[in-house]
C-alpha cells in the first residue's frame, strides 16, 4: 500500500484500529455467530450484514441490528469484518469501496495460500479492486485486529477494556491470537494486535509505520514469514527501529519449514543466520518463538537499557539459588560476592539455617518475613558491586496465596525506591500457583513496574539478550 | 556408605523406601504439624514422637498416637522422619541406633552447609555415630523420601496412591519437591523421589545402586551439586547406566553458582563442559534444568531408541505448522515431503482452505473431525518416508474441552496400531486449557503410551537429544 501519502495513510489506519462503527458481514449460526460474539465487547456501534433469512433471527436474538447490505447501514462505517464464503468476497469488497468504509478485514481464506488456480485468481481480483480504489484491506486469510481498549477482538478469550503498550504484527492468525492470550496470562496488557495473513494490500511495513507513530505503542513485536517487497520491508524496519524497539520473529527458517510458509502465506524461507544478520543491521532485535517475543517485550517495556551485568540474585530455596546463579552466569552475566559492609548488615538479621546470603541469596525461612525481604533488597540497592536485582517469586502453593500477595506488595514498594533494574521470575515448570492468582500477581507486579518472567531460565535468557542489546545500543 | 555388603544394603534401603511403620519425631504446631500431615496418606502405621506436653494434644487431635521416645514405640520401626531442633539430633540418632530402625531421614538443617563451627562439629558427630552403627541415614538438611505408592510424602501437594516408573535422586529439597510436582502437573506418575541433602552417610551412589535394582524404576534422574567421593560416583554411574538410562542434572556449573553450592550442600563447582564430557563417558545423559529432566524422562519412558529422523508433523493451525517445522528442523531433524501416494490419499478428503497437507500438516478445519485426524495419522503410518509422528495438541480453550477429550482418545487408539514413535505436545506458552483438564488429558495420553510435552519447542529439543542419544547407543 504505497499509493497514498504516508500521513494520510496513518490517519486512515488509525480509523480502522480505533473504529466507532463496526459491521460484521456473514456471521452464521454454524460458527455460533462467532464474529459477532467476538465484537460483543466493542464500545461503539455494532451492526450485522447477512442476507440469508435463516441466519437473521439468530443475529437479532443477540440484540444486533442486521442489514441486507453494507449500503443499507445508515451511518459511516469505520471497520468491516468480512467472514463470507470465498466466492462472495469480491462483491463485499466492491460494496466496501462503494460505501467508502474506513477499512475491511477479510477473514475469509482459500486464496493464494492454497496454491489453487481458483484461489490465486480470486486473490488477484480482490487485490486489484482494493488497490485501484485505495481501500484499506487487511488480509485475506487473517484474524484482523485486536484492540482491547475499544473492545475490537478476534477471539472471545481476549480481554477487553484494558490498554497496554506493546503491539504485535502477525502474518499468522494463530500466532496473533497466541500472542494476545500469552500476554494476558502473563499479566501484560497489549496495545494492539494485527493479524494480516496474505497481506495483499496492507503489508507488514504499513503496520510498522502505523505503530511507529502510534503514541500508545512503546514496543513493536512481529511475526513474519515473508514479505512481498523485501527492500521496502528492510528500509521501513530500519526507519522504525530508530524510533521504537522492534522485535522480529521469523517463521520458516529452514528448507523444511519453508514447505509450511509456502502453503500458509505463500512465503519463501530465508536461513536463520542470514535473516538474523539482516535484522540486526536494521537495529531491530531478532527473536525466536512466542516465549522469547513476550519476554523481550517485557524487558524493553519495563527497563531502560543497562550494560552493567553484576547481579544480586534472591532465590527462595537452596536448589533454586544454585539454579538461578547457573542460569544467569551461563548467560555471561555476573553474580559477584557482595561487599563486606553488606555481609555485616546481612549477618545481623539473616538466619543461615536453611538460608544463605553470599549471593546468590537463598532466602529460606527469612522469606517468611516481608520486613527481612525489604531489608535484604535495601542492602542490594546500597551495594555498589550490584548493578541489577532479580527476585525469584518462588513456589507459592495454593495454600499460601497471602504470602504471594505480600511479596508482590513488597516488590512494588521497593521498585519505588530502587535506582537499579528490578526483575522477578516464577520458579518455572507448570504453574503451582492458582493460574488466576498468578495472573493477578503478574498484573500487579507489572503495573508496579516490575516485570515477572515465566521461569528462572526465561528471565536469564531475556536479561542476557537485553544486556547484549544495551551494549550494542551504547556502541551506536 | 560402603561398609555393608551391597545386596544387604539394597534390601535395607528397600525397607526404608517401602516402610510399613513410620514415626515422625518433632512435629510441631508452629509448622502446622506439617510432617504428620505430609504422612497422612501413608498406607502403613504412623506414629509420632514428641516430648513437649504443649504439642501433644494437637498431635492426638490428628488421631495419631504419640510416644515420648522412639524406644516406647511397641513395634519395629522402618522409617523415622526427624524434624527436631539441631542440637537434639544426636540424641535422636542414638535412639534410632539403639532401637534398630530401618532408617532415618534427618530433615533438620544447620550443619556443614552453614559453614559454621557448630554446624560442622554436629554434622561430624552424627556422621560418626551413624557410620559406626551402620545406620541408614538420609540427610541431614533434606526432605527425604517420596514414594507415592505407599503414601510416604514430604509435601501435602504431592499425590499419593499412584505409581510410576521414573525416580529422582536430589541433593536439593526444593528441586526434589519441584520434580515431583512438575511430573504430577504434567500427568506423569513418579516411582520414587529422594532428597538427600548433605548426604553424609548415604550418598548419591547409594541411591543410584538402589534404583538400579528397583524393578519399579525404569528411568533414573538426578540433581547433584557435588559428591563426597568422585571416583565412586563415576564408577557407580558407569555401572548403573549400563542397566538403565540415567539423566544427570548438575547444579553449580560456574564459579558464580559455586558460591551457592558451597553454602547449599558444601559442594564445589565443576565447569559445565568438563562435567558433561565426564557424564557422557559413563553412558549417562547430561541434562540442564527441571524442564529438560522431565522431558527427557518422558522421552525415555515412552519411546524405544530410534535413529531415523524423518518426521510427520501435524499442527492445528498455519502459524503453528511453521513453528513446529522450524523447531524440529532446527534440531537437525527432517520434515520431508510425503510420497505421491500419500498426497493422493490426502487430497481425496483434506480441505486445504485454512489447512495444508504438504508436511508439516496444518490440520485447520479438518481437525474438527476425529475421523479425518485418524485418517491423516494412518497415512503417515503407511508412508515409508516417515520415521516418527508428532501431533500438536493445540489450543483447546476452556470452551472446547470435549474436543480435547476426543483428541486424546484418537491418539491413544492410534498408538495401539502404529509401529512408529508417536509424540504429542501442547502449543506452548501459559496453558490455555483448564489446568486440571490439561493434567487429566496428559495422564490419559501417557497412560496410553503417548508422551505429551509442554510446548512445541520442548518436544523438539527432547527429540533432538533423544535421537542423538539413540545414535550414540547404536555406535556402542
Amino acid at each position: 500500500m504505497t499509493n497514498s501519502n504516508p500521513k494520510n495513510r496513518q490517519e486512515r489506519l488509525d480509523r480502522v484500529f480505533n473504529p466507532q462503527t463496526v459491521v460484521v458481514v456473514g456471521s452464521k449460526k454454524i460458527d455460533e455467530y462467532n464474529w459477532l460474539k467476538n465484537m460483543s465487547t466493542f464500545t461503539g456501534k455494532l451492526y450485522s450484514v447477512q442476507i440469508d433469512p435463516n441466519e437473521i433471527p439468530g443475529i437479532e436474538e443477540l440484540g444486533i441490528t442486521n442489514f441486507k447490505s453494507l449500503k443499507e447501514v445508515p451511518e459511516p462505517i469505520d471497520f468491516v469484518l468480512c467472514a463470507v464464503p470465498r466466492p462472495v468476497t469480491p462483491r463485499i469488497v466492491q460494496d466496501c469501496i462503494d460505501v467508502g468504509v474506513g477499512g475491511v478485514v477479510l477473514y475469509t481464506s482459500g486464496f493464494a495460500e492454497t496454491a489453487t488456480e481458483d484461489g490465486i485468481r480470486l486473490q488477484e481480483a480482490i487485490t486489484k479492486m482494493a488497490r485501484e480504489a485505495d481501500l484499506m484491506l487487511v488480509g485475506p486469510n487473517c484474524m484482523g485486529i485486536y484492540n482491547p481498549k475499544v473492545g475490537v477482538r478476534f477471539g472471545q478469550d481476549q480481554v477487553a477494556g484494558v490498554s497496554g503498550h506493546v503491539s504485535f504484527i502477525s502474518q499468522s492468525g494463530s500466532q496473533g491470537s497466541g500472542f494476545g492470550l500469552e500476554c494476558q496470562a502473563q499479566g501484560l496488557n497489549v496495545c494492539k494486535v494485527v493479524s494480516f495473513g496474505n497481506g495483499v494490500v496492507l503489508d507488514s511495513p504499513d503496520y510498522l509505520e502505523y505503530f511507529a507513530q502510534d503514541p500508545e505503542c512503546q514496543v513493536i513485536t512481529m511475526y513474519v514469514e515473508g514479505t512481498r517487497d523485501g527492500r521496502r520491508f528492510f528500509k521501513t524496519l530500519r526507519d522504525v527501529a530508530q524510533r521504537k524497539p522492534v522485535l522480529v520473529w521469523k517463521g520458516g527458517q529452514t528448507p523444511d519449514s519453508a514447505r509450511a510458509t509456502r502453503s500458509h502465506t505463500a512465503s519463501l524461507a530465508v536461513s536463520s543466520t542470514i535473516w538474523d544478520a539482516l535484522i540486526r543491521q536494521t537495529g531491530a532485535i531478532p527473536v525466536h518463538g512466542l516465549e522469547e517475543t513476550v519476554d523481550m517485550a517485557k524487558a524493553l517495556l519495563f527497563t531502560k537499557p543497562f550494560t552493567g551485568a553484576r547481579l544480586g540474585l534472591l532465590a527462595v530455596a537452596g536448589g533454586h539459588s544454585v539454579e538461578i546463579a547457573d542460569a544467569f552466569s551461563m548467560q555471561g552475566l555476573n553474580v559477584p560476592a557482595l561487599t563486606e559492609a553488606s555481609y555485616e548488615k546481612l549477618a545481623s538479621f539473616f538466619s543461615v539455617i536453611g538460608g544463605s546470603f553470599r549471593n546468590p541469596l537463598e532466602g529460606g525461612g527469612n522469606m517468611a518475613s516481608e520486613e527481612k525481604v525489604i531489608d535484604i533488597l535495601r542492602i542490594l540497592e546500597e551495594d555498589a558491586t550490584i548493578d541489577a536485582i532479580v527476585v525469584e517469586m518462588g513456589m507459592f502453593g495454593r495454600r499460601n496465596l497471602n504470602v504471594l500477595e505480600r511479596r508482590v506488595k513488597t516488590l512494588v514498594e521497593f521498585k519505588q525506591i530502587t535506582t537499579k533494574p528490578l526483575w522477578s521470575c516464577w520458579s518455572g515448570g507448570v504453574t503451582r500457583v492458582d493460574p488466576e492468582a498468578q495472573q493477578k500477581a503478574a498484573l500487579e507486579l507489572q503495573e508496579g513496574g516490575v516485570p515477572v518472567f515465566g521461569s528462572i531460565t526465561r528471565a536469564a535468557r531475556a536479561m542476557g539478550k537485553f544486556v547484549r542489546y544495551s551494549r550494542w545500543l551504547q556502541e551506536q
